[in-house]
């Protein structure tokens, strides 16, 4: 236990984790993993014991990335030019095989590892395992080249490694039935999955304290909020640009029988386990 | 979470439960529960929240209980004396029923009951369930009426409330084929059920601090000691009077298949976590 | 085999019993137990003997207990006077102790040790292992102090135990959620726990020889009654007094998914016996 | 329950019965059935009825059959001839067909049959049924066609058969690997079942008392015998003739791990039901 | 594999196969077995190959069978005339006794040792075990006596045997409640036990091509056929005689669970494997 | 069916592949998958449905690959020059990266989806996945970076996976407990995950006919040789160079409890299929 504190203070500490555990022991909890708690190697570090230590007290965890800059770099260590349409990466055949290597040969193995390092035992996937997600193009009105739109989650290979006491990393890669592999909006798949999961908790890793009423304000943070009041928060701007899709898979989420969706901040040091062991939680609660 | 930590130290603290609870998971701890522990009401509820927390995160905690001074008391509100030789309770067949309506019908649910106040699911049983804890009169040179000699233990009951995921509690009364019941002393029934069960570590709370070279001298605690180590602390003195049966509670449950076995003082607040969840433990480990 | 008997005739009579034994393996019976058949020795152990039988050939009986002559005789020997209001006991906080003490610990563990010795394997209940019933205090006009009215029973730990193929037996005193102890009126407890159990069967065990349309006439016993005649008997003071929550019990299980309700002489050796292998029966049979 | 007798003496009856159905409950006890139980319509239903209660208390009865007598009148029937060897059937390829044809579709299917209208389930099988009794041409230096000599028994199809709580009725053919069918001797033959099914008890059924010190001596019946006493026995011309292979296969069935061997009168009704079911036995047990 | 074809080229017929694995891995199929495929000892061993590969690779299959020829050939070796009315056996009680004889132990077993031969595990059953088939008199017009009209089946022991891997063969006679043996027409036992077990298919093997719109026509198959066009074809005499109790079982069958229903040329080899690995098939295929 | 065969022909080659189906069904056969028909698109194909169609008549496949040719091209793109000591790879922390990157999250993944094109259900496993795979530096005297030795396997994963019936595709890269990186020789570790799983079978898909006396004789083939004559054969030139790694793979694998190893030629359309469903196999056996 930490030097600092008496062991009878440590032992106070975990006796009041007990109805934290009690309430998440057995259930399904999705992690979206991403931002700055992806990058930085203290926060990453910190993320995974904060896995490994939910995966030990009987949470089922699965942790679901995306990995916009490592794609970025290696697309650029290999002379190609990654173009954005709109702020979103325009994902030619090339550079989709790209989009694959990366995830979930590079970034999801180097979690599984890292998990391994923290104690823990990870099985790493992406979409195109036993075609567990099913995509077509993603038909936005603007052409993004192989972006997916999730068409269906076989849960099956995750629900197995679960079962076998396993934590699930899964790359946010995904095919269609002739093979084509497809880029997919992490956000939107860590919802899907949380669904296809009947999950219990959606959580979103993001760079950002949660939903803010004044940006500037820190006591302005949105702690819990209902479906019915998110067409008003977008009306006055308190959702807006990069935040619309991420509230969409929250609401998503919730809408497809995911019990809690949450928002939280990524930068702040073991904040899955603060969201998950404390009344208040740390950021923005998404509920029905 | 407590108030005066930060939530990042709470996490923290959580955090550094990890490597201790990686140890335990899933493993058999028997508990002998008595002393102080079991009369002052503050440290009763810590010893009941520590049970349900370890049980909570997949140790699979037995708790093994006596009850002398609750039978003195029901005796003698039954206009009973309690009449002892050499220290040790005489039990004549009258007292033998007091002792099993005590034991099993008031401290086992009593306990039972203060577990589910807790938050854990216990069932209490005694020897006599299913014909459990079968005795032979002791005979050790003294007579003391009906006071049992363990012959046989059989862990069925207490392993099939295990597997449906109950914490089992053990008043210590036996019978032998006829019927007749038992006082049995709770160190030695402790350490059988422990052997029964291959327990990982039988832990005996007391009212003492550990093994002291010297009573009065509080850094002489002895942290660890070895079998071959235990003749030489008796002919010193080190071990003597109450001490020698508890010790050799231990002794013989090491010698049947019990990995640790551990003497801690039950009078600190949530001793058993503080022994299981730091690596320097808080009382004296006895090891092969 | 009796002596006075041919193997040949013996063989005749368990053949006979086939059909019976057809009829009731693998299905639920709850024997409520008490009156003369728990006080004479010879009857005791002959119920006793029943029930392992029962068991044997695959019935999964589950024997329920009050015991309201041996808290008034602890009681008394505590130098405590029962009180009683309208006849029923009031319970202070003191007595539910005893009760709980005299219930569970006494008569419930000599109930386990008696199927012990007739070659069953039996396991002690009561309605505070694991909670598995809850009450609040009965309202019903008069003060009786912790006498309960009970609001849940969770049949799990007595499904447990019918599966691992012991015998439940389950002492009359339940819980609210702060761990106040209750006396609960056991007929009621016993209807409770066959319809919680989805029982086949529930089997009162009574002093009287069933409903009688004239007490005086051996001849006038009532073999079958359905429901919508007791108003009926009422009218005609045929139920009254002592008899009437009896009947009501039997009333309530039925409603409540048991299939049968049975009220039998606890007086004659063997009545359980008699009652489930034969088709007239030995009692009153309720029916929807 | 039977008339004549009181239900109180009945019910005395089925507790005699306790010990009995607690020391075969869950044993697979082989019953080789053939003579005059064969025969005699009304001894015929008496063993069904045996069998059927035997399988309802818990025992895991195989019925084994042979059947010469019809097979003798089919043949005849079919315009052919018996033939005899030194007293034993000449099986030429045409009678093979004819005794697998009476003994796997006439006489097994009306046992089957018969199981069923005494409230039992059977399933019947022949050695034929997934090459279950392997056998190769007996070599006992006289020439007998088709009859075989056991090389082989699978028990699994019986064991999946008693697994799902049917009764296996077993004819005896067996066949080869090239798929010649053979008579076997069905004595041999439930020995042999019994050995691979680990039967606690093989129970012969004949048309004598058992052995007898003098044939005509109705007290000179021999209780139990140990192997060790055979050789005396045979040399005393107490067993001789037919006796012989009888006697053999009990032998061989106690040298192959069944636990009890016993040959006794099938002649008597419930013959199987008294012998379990009493202390003395009714015929002759041969122990190791 | 055969020497006429390069090893390549036998690969690209095993690939080609794939598809059709595919599609029946895992499902039910039943086959009536019965005509020149049941005579012919080239067909019979064909039939059985095809049988076995299908199991292997994952098909359930069921072979049902009746044996009118051989009833015939044995009431006649057994000096009894076989009396027909309105084309259809006339079945008196002794005539019941020989049709059980002959096809439970000897057409049935025989089939079992064929599956043997070809490197299969089989089990022999007929209506009478368990009792599977439950009939009652059939009521048509025609007194043709104990013709069964069946009124149940219970699928649990081909059930068994499918999960054990065996393949079940079944002779089609059946019993009513008081044990009468009933002569069964094999082709509705065959759609009522692929009804009974949620068949995919039901293979009628027949000694005519299929459906033919002009008799002296060979291109004039019809391929597939709905239920609705079957009146149609009714009136217009392509269905007609005996094709029309076997017509009638295949739309029992359908109107009754099963996937698909098929009349195939039993007297062209492997007519099995060619039907179910082959798009176009090589029979009538009846359809919803 | 393919067209130019007649049905009749190709049910003719679907049962001839019956003997060799009963072989293999439910054993592990370990494929290692490089050379030629990881390049050339048809014959990648053809191995992709050889294994789909394997799986699905119940052979559990293991696909192990390596992937020298990318890893090269992929380094290329960024820049990176491969470097080579003695033929062999230099790994330097860079290229090890990469590596795991083209290995894991290329040619594995587009390996998975390939079978899934085909029709089978893959799951993409490394080295790293549950920490599978553990090495240290291989110690052969060369200094080639983070080459690694294999020091332990884990089969749990890909053993859960083959008995959900999914086919496992390892990448060979494996780690040490600081979580480093090693490219492994895929040779040496599809023999030793043949071992960790018992395989019946290890194919080794090679770029040559298998072991020939005289290269430029392509009857000089060696059908099967024996591990006592490897050393003659080394001493005599025909196993030399490239061949001794393979070579000892095959030998490895067969003392450490692999039933058969053999190397064959992947340039030849469906070879797998041709070795494992003739008798004369198709390139050469290694026996013990």
């Amino acid at each position: 236990m930490p030097g600092q504190l008496t062991t009878s203070q440590q032992a106070h500490v975990l006796i009041s984790a007990l109805p934290y555990i009690q309430k998440y022991t057995g259930k399904v909890v999705v992690v979206k993993y991403g931002g700055n708690a992806m990058i930085n190697p203290e926060l990453k570090k910190a993320v995974m014991t904060d896995i490994v230590l939910l995966s030990l007290i009987g949470v089922r965890v699965v942790l679901v990335h995306g990995g916009g800059p490592e794609i970025t770099e290696t697309l650029k260590a290999m002379g190609k030019e990654s173009r954005f349409v709109n702020g979103l990466r325009y994902t030619d055949a090339e550079t989709a095989e790209v989009v694959q290597m990366v995830l979930a040969g590079k970034i999801n193995k180097d979690l599984v590892s890292l998990i391994s390092q923290s104690g823990g035992k990870a099985l790493g996937f992406c979409g195109l395992d036993a075609g567990m997600i099913k995509c077509k193009k993603l038909d936005n009105g603007t052409d993004l080249g192989f972006v997916g739109d999730i068409t269906h989650v076989d849960p099956t290979p995750l629900a197995n490694a679960i079962y076998n006491r396993y934590i699930p990393v899964v790359a946010t890669v995904g095919t269609d039935d002739e093979g084509q592999v497809y880029n997919i909006n992490a956000d939107t798949a860590a919802a899907e999955i949380a669904a296809a999961l009947s999950a219990e908790n959606l959580i979103e890793l993001t760079d950002i304290r949660g939903l803010m009423r004044d940006v500037n304000d820190p006591d302005s943070l949105i702690h819990e909020v209902s479906l019915s009041e998110l067409p008003g928060l977008i009306e006055q701007g308190v959702i807006s640009g990069g935040m619309i899709p991420k509230v969409q898979s929250c609401v998503s989420a919730l809408e497809n029988g995911v019990k809690k969706a949450v928002m939280i901040d990524g930068r702040i040091e073991h904040s899955i386990l603060i969201e998950m062991f404390s009344d208040e939680g740390i950021g923005t609660l998404f509920t029905k």
